[in-house]
């Protein structure tokens, strides 16, 4: 972009084409004890920022990301990132950094998409599964590849085996509860009256799910209930699309985006089809009411807190 | 539809476009004994209308469904229907009646596909796996949508749990089989020689086949032994259309449409080709024979009895 | 093309478009003990040729495969082919013969793709689990459909289960280790020191991988750790092109063609990203430098040995 001159600048502005930019994202890996349900059960979780998923990285097409990781010094484990929008040397920059230390890499965020991040230290099964993900969204450069979306939302799944020391158990796949967001029945009231978080839009607007599939084991089916999606861009590539589907199977360590409109008022529900995914924690409540909150699915608060 | 113009309407008829109609559409949640194998086996099942899967729905497009649910007075528990082909409120419509209750809801069929249907009562598992599940197909308003076919089935891939009372080995993933249509080996007299059924059609034909995954949990890898998929249509929506594919993963509460054409006569084997799905029961024949039954597949005869 | 003229052979050739061909083909069914994992662990393989996976098989789109199937006459089994790359009566052609006999059949490979072989004889989930599987690929006769590879691999997928003559195991999904091409951590010297071979290219080079899950029963995640798939093509046909993927479900019985180009040298890993299926032995480490081999990925080299 250095040679880039004025007139291609004004040109590009006209377009609505983004010019690239250097933007610069910092995680930090904290080992800290977290609830993963609405009763505030505590778990020893590893994260990235102190929560489960880890902060929302948004960027676009064509941007170079200036990357620093730190490792917390109260940390008792090495770290490190695997950014799936990144293309790169896996053993230069995905390389584990112990506590206390801090490393930078840079990549060049060349796929539009919605992707998986997490650390990749040994064991990686145990890492993922305690809670070190979070979900990197790149931007398509053309602003108008996607219809545009009135609300935003990021959903994570993943598998809580509960006792997170016990590396056996995430290997034998013996997990108990499938979870939204590090928690089980997050955003779902129906099935946990203890639930007060849920994601909202009013009828009409187009509602886009930023989702990925941490894992570490399970393949999801992502289906709204009372709903359908419609579009599914697999990889959140807007090159990839598909219309009108119920569900959409997203494999571990996959993402895509899913987009969906109601015609009413009333309540859909997001779930994974996999029966024993979706009641044991795996729901989460969209509801379209006419007073959704404004801010609600915008800016920061695409991941619902 | 209702301000539609004589002109109009012409001019569409023209066209081959469909015109939008209204849809009555009964089902009635039934608790009976069932055979769930070649033998005679019977099976504490709970259906839509006593059958395994339940009636097959067939509406177009832009039709207005006017659905009633009732729960036959001899049933010993609440019901509900989730229509995957509706847009809606779940709360509202997908509400559980209780034994002897009747219950209508209205939606439109907005878009095209081959979509699952099921009951939503708690505990969901059971209810599915029990056998309460369906297919929904709404044909695309352009009739020049999807290539004709000559022949179509319904087949609908399912677990069996040999105790149906016991909710936790749904939970547990515990099945002892995989069906098609609510039997094991049921279209396949090679693995079961007291199979009395298969599927037909003559060389040449094009053969689709709405297969819906009911799960409730494992995913299906959907293939034709000796064949191969001429197409493959995601949800089965027109615009999601896959060539030449040798098997493709439908998720438990997805469905597709897949088309096939033998150039030869002889027998293919529809399967899951998860090895341990298949030889436990999930195997359908298609045979190829210049002397296929005119009326197999058609009409009444998509779903085989 | 017995007819075909000599004007329209000219004129086929100066398209690029293949001349369709008559292929001859000939796999042998062998017991054999073959190394398992890089420590040279020994397994009673059934197989094809001798190895894990058996020949590699390659024809163009529109060419006649006739194929023999020999059957040693040190077997101990019977056994047999199916292709899936072929249309034809399954009972026919993919029937069973005994150690010592020979069968001959004959089909068109009307359908371009990364097609799964494998010995379907009964209980056809241990005669794929003890390695009885192979690739055939069959190109497009537009030798411009897909963009051109500069180097090509190829990698199976399936899982070992390390009592062979147990087939309750494979029925029960007690595999031990995930492989690809039928050795445990077989290219990745990072997580078994005892690897000596990995995958290699230039950075700047389009490197497909004609990828294929024989299972017999786990589905796979597949991504490029550090990298990000070019272009995946489902089933390995030209028409269906999806892009920038990071991951892509491929079903037990399924496969496609994956391309990846890294834009620096350094390493990247290709997995399962099916936790315990790749920490069990699903990685393949794929080098870029500018040192590469110039003959690996080419020509006979596409399945590393």
């Amino acid at each position: 972009m250095k040679k880039l001159t004025l007139a291609l600048a004004m040109a590009l502005a006209m377009t609505g084409l983004a010019q690239a930019k250097t933007v610069k994202v910092t995680l930090t890996a904290k080992e800290v004890d977290l609830p993963i349900d609405n009763k505030g059960t505590m778990y020893r979780a590893w994260t990235f920022d102190g929560q489960i998923p880890g902060t929302v990285v948004r960027v676009t097409e064509g941007d170079t990301v200036e990357f620093t990781l730190v490792n917390d010094k109260s940390s008792k484990n090495s770290h490190s990132v695997d950014f799936h929008a990144a293309r790169t040397d896996l053993v230069k920059d995905f390389e584990s950094i112990k506590p206390g230390e801090t490393k930078t890499y840079t990549f060049n965020a060349t796929h539009p998409g919605t992707f998986f991040y997490h650390c990749g230290s040994d064991p990686m099964i145990q890492h993922i599964a305690r809670g070190m993900f979070g979900v990197i969204i790149v931007d398509p450069k053309d602003g108008n590849a996607l219809p545009k979306a009135d609300r935003e939302y990021v959903l994570v799944q993943s598998e809580l085996y509960p006792n997170p020391d016990n590396q056996n158990d995430m290997m034998a796949n013996k997990w108990s509860n499938v979870m939204f967001n590090g928690g089980v029945f997050k955003y779902d009231p129906v099935h946990d009256p203890a639930a007060t978080r849920i994601l909202q839009a009013k009828p009409g607007e187009r509602v886009r799910i930023h989702f990925v599939n941490a894992g570490v084991n399970e393949f999801s089916s992502f289906h709204p209930i009372a709903g359908i999606w419609d579009r599914v861009y697999p990889g959140g590539n807007p090159k990839n699309v598909m219309h009108g589907l119920q569900s959409y199977t997203v494999g571990p360590g996959d993402g895509a985006a899913f987009d969906i409109i109601s015609p009413v008022e009333g309540a859909n529900a997001l779930v994974s089809h996999v029966m024993r995914q979706a009641l044991t924690g795996a729901i989460a409540v969209l509801q379209f009411t006419k007073d959704a909150d404004p801010k609600a699915g915008k800016g920061d608060n695409i991941l619902v807190k």
